[in-house]
């Protein structure tokens, strides 16, 4: 009974599915007829014209996003417990050409447009410190917080006031999206987003995210970019089979909201003297005794410890709804 | 009937049965099972301790391997048709953080020790030239042509002499074990190798690649550099499952062989007068003017043009043997 | 009366003398006669071997040797007022190819042992996050404070435990001498140090910093990156020639003592209750209203805010005395 | 008498004065009155608004033009015997972040319209090649042959037609402007360049040189790479005050006029029949056997050989007559 992470999660059997259909000769690279309907399929999900590359990672879209709105010399403002900070081995840094991550301060890993604002304003404007030349957020966050709509909006007002890009690392877009009950829309280009990390593969894909570009002019390069990273498969083909199969019913969204559920459950079970942190997504940080963590695993649940006194649990799609009720009924009784 | 790449195979049913076999719930990253295994395995297939490293494309394991033989500040001495040079955009730059490729000649793509020792002695020996760190050979080549265990040897040997690191870009690496009929080791290490690309996408995988370091300690600092590259992919256990069913029961050479006997079988038709090159692996390139190629296509055959009248065709390990005899025959009725 | 940068001073007569006795032919690049002293005259100061590199900035200083101690996928400990990551527009980033500066605070700008092993205790031990390669401290501060022989000693037994590099930008490095009556070598190789940028441009030289490499291994690669960073002058005997006529006679020594006591008389006169920090070197932090700055400058005294109510004085090796007392009697009269 | 490089002449004695003459307190880095005269004394000796910032080499000027016209996933034309290839340990990798250069051929390191435009079409329009963005020129050429206007604006043609940036390295721009007789604007935007590395320090200068951008759009972000490439030197106004010196009166016309002139004068000397080049700037090359460069330099003669049989002579601005009028009888005596 594993809640340590969605990575480890297996694949959705339409994915599973998918590759198998693909297994045809076609075109190498991304020249086939499933990668070349995902500009069309995501601009459709979207309600607007965008471009979509899969890559195999989220550090790869990350960082390919990156490189496109912010120049060697200049900055990207983030979370100091971003992602692209601290769980990338520096990739930023390699994709950009030395660009520099400019960190902030918040709750749940969460920036407020006061704190945004506010580093903006102690950067000297001379030549001597380095200039952001972007803002890059994780929605839902490392610590299972969603941003709304507006306060994504706002974020994007002060990226235009500022002439900074918009970048948004979604790992756990659908998470987000499925706990707000918006738009993919509402998320991103209509709150002024420049390019979106589109995660899958936590959400039950086997190894393909998308790289949305709301601003198709940033394209072209990232093309280059993705091809000159080793990001280039061959078989493109099934990587896009693979999105196109979550995009078909939407098993993205279905299964983002199986994942959010379960994790409601056990945040319900906890109770608010537990909980680190409001539960919106499928991250769920609890408070545990050193006692209490092993008398968790003692009854085969794995999760990790987030520090001192403290747990992270994680659900994911497939999370066994025996298992989630056993968990909580374990966190209960403790 | 396609013959114009290997890229454009399906996948190995073995491959797909392997990755369905992994569809289970396993620790992230490189943590699980499968991969774990991979060092052993190829230790074992090269009688040898070495480091094998999972990536999805040879790109990535080119350039992943160039970066731990070749510091920014100097340069890889390569063949002025290698793939490295001609057809990654640029990675070899990106990786190494601004290494140079010195490029040589030589007929099929294939590098002489002569060619390889004039090279070095022509650079000076001063602060205002790059000096070479690396030599990186494809084999096969970009042409199909092989260099024998004799050939790598000698090659290994300037290498050592120079102070060289020796990258394989084994894209082919299967096909030319095949044509020699010799063994994995006296291709690689045994020869002085210190790095190969060891392809397995073209010849019947669907997304997996292998670095091998013969000199393992690379490896420390490339477990790094294939993070920060976005190259570690969070469910890797379907990467590893894929190399595992290739190699086991000698699928990868099997596969091999008969995708060469293929282009042995078209060779033989061309005959040779019409062959621009040696057929040695499952590449043929053969002379056709413009109205001999469009007969082909008008009889279904695809393949690339490759210059005026000459045209490459390539088979693999899945080319249709019915196909391949029509083809042989159309090129002999020409 | 300028009082706000040691970079706005001109150069020393001895300076000037030695450009003008180098006005003749001579090889170019670094293999004139001035430059090919460097070495000895450095190993003479220091008591030991070392190699010289000029250059002609301390950034380009710094990120030579932070490029020589930590590859692109590691990272650099520094204070977050460290001037490499607060004032050279991001050289580090760039020298290094993508590698990271982690933060540390201090009050005075100045890292405790005990928070660069907090640092690196907290950084997990895993391919996800950048590990450190080498620590960084400025010595005299960026704030104007010194590490004593025995505090950098500390640092440096604790570079050596962790297997880190240990480099020191040592823009002031001939303040602290002064400052603490040791010897260059106490401050530097004899307390661990492996690479020091030593400046003079501040201290009255024209366009010459010196890099010593303290472990020679270093050198070899620092000779690559130098040239091709564009530092190697083709006139380069006019770099070395400021160098030597610095250390002639001590002049380096001398001016540093110039600057440090007229920073002193400063300090006596402002008092403890407005100094913001000790004075040890040649900087001032005092507490001035925007009333008492404003008048401060009505009386002709030019000199930097550093924050709401602070204000920074800076002395240098030509301090006009009879100025100096004026600004004392300022601040005494305020 | 040396022959071997105008880098190792002296420098001009209005260099040395108005460096004499910057020793005194100013503003740091590029906010001194000299510095700030730069922009407007190359406007008006362009005739074109133009922005101007002193560097320190000729491979700084060029690195950072070639950063502003290239991204790091492109490449730059260049000659094979160009500068930037062969001379600069790889800085355009370094500044660009890993771009390519592809190189040309052609007699004397000059570059023909043909040639580059033969170069463009020969790759491929497709992500797996490196798609150029610059093309770079030596004018006078490595080999001391000039571009006129005319092959200058025929190049600069080329260049708007495929979209390409357009740089000219003038290490020796004076001379060719000289040699030419033309305006330095005929040389440069006239003709379509964007971006000079205009030279002075073979022509007279110490330490500056200086990149001229006639696009002024590509001068924002070259103020962050010069100070990110530690090319931002604190005492900026000994720089700008030696630049200045050189344009007052025309000292660097004049100086290359009596290097050029004195190189005529060899050129005279040899003949047509020792001549492997036309000598239309300050660099002489000529066949020798080895016997005959040796009883040339028992008569005290240096210079450097050139390969089998061939020597190259350079003379400078400060070539004494005398010793010119020697060297030629010398080889006239041959």
């Amino acid at each position: 009974m594993r809640f340590f992470s969605d990575n480890a999660a297996p694949v959705h059997p339409k994915v599973m599915e998918a590759i198998a259909a693909a297994n045809r000769i076609d075109t190498a690279y991304d020249g086939d007829e499933w990668s070349r309907k995902l500009d069309g399929a995501f601009s459709d999900l979207f309600g607007k014209q965008v471009r979509a590359f899969w890559v195999t990672t989220g550090t790869a879209a990350n960082c390919i996003a990156l490189a496109a709105l912010c120049p060697p010399y200049r900055g990207i403002l983030c979370h100091m417990d971003a992602h692209i900070e601290v769980d990338e081995a520096g990739a930023p840094g390699f994709f950009t050409g030395g660009a520099k991550l400019a960190l902030l301060e918040g709750a749940g890993a969460k920036i407020s447009v006061d704190a945004a604002r506010t580093a903006c304003d102690l950067i000297r404007k001379d030549v001597h410190q380095v200039q952001p030349a972007a803002l890059s957020i994780t929605n839902a966050t490392e610590y299972g917080l969603v941003y709304t709509p507006d306060e994504t909006a706002a974020l994007g007002d002060l990226c235009r006031a500022r002439g900074l890009g918009f970048h948004v690392d979604g790992a756990r877009f659908a998470n987000a999206v499925a706990s707000l009950g918006c738009s993919p829309a509402d998320l991103s280009w209509k709150a002024g987003v420049d390019a979106l990390s589109f995660g899958f593969v936590k959400n039950g894909g086997l190894s393909a995210e998308v790289l949305i570009f709301f601003r198709t002019d940033l394209a072209a390069a990232s093309h280059y970019r993705r091809k000159r990273g080793g990001h280039l498969l061959s078989k493109g083909r099934y990587l896009a089979a693979q999105i196109l199969a979550m995009l078909e019913g939407e098993v993205w969204l279905r299964n983002a909201r199986a994942a959010n559920e379960a994790a409601a459950r056990l945040a319900a079970a906890a109770g608010a003297g537990r909980l680190l942190l409001p539960v919106q997504v499928n991250e769920v940080f609890v408070r545990v005794s050193a006692d209490e963590a092993a008398a968790l695993r003692a009854k085969g649940f794995d999760f990790y410890d987030w520090g001192p006194g403290e747990a992270r649990l994680v659900t994911s799609w497939d999370s066994d709804p025996a298992a989630v009720d056993a968990l909580a009924a374990a966190i209960r009784a403790l």
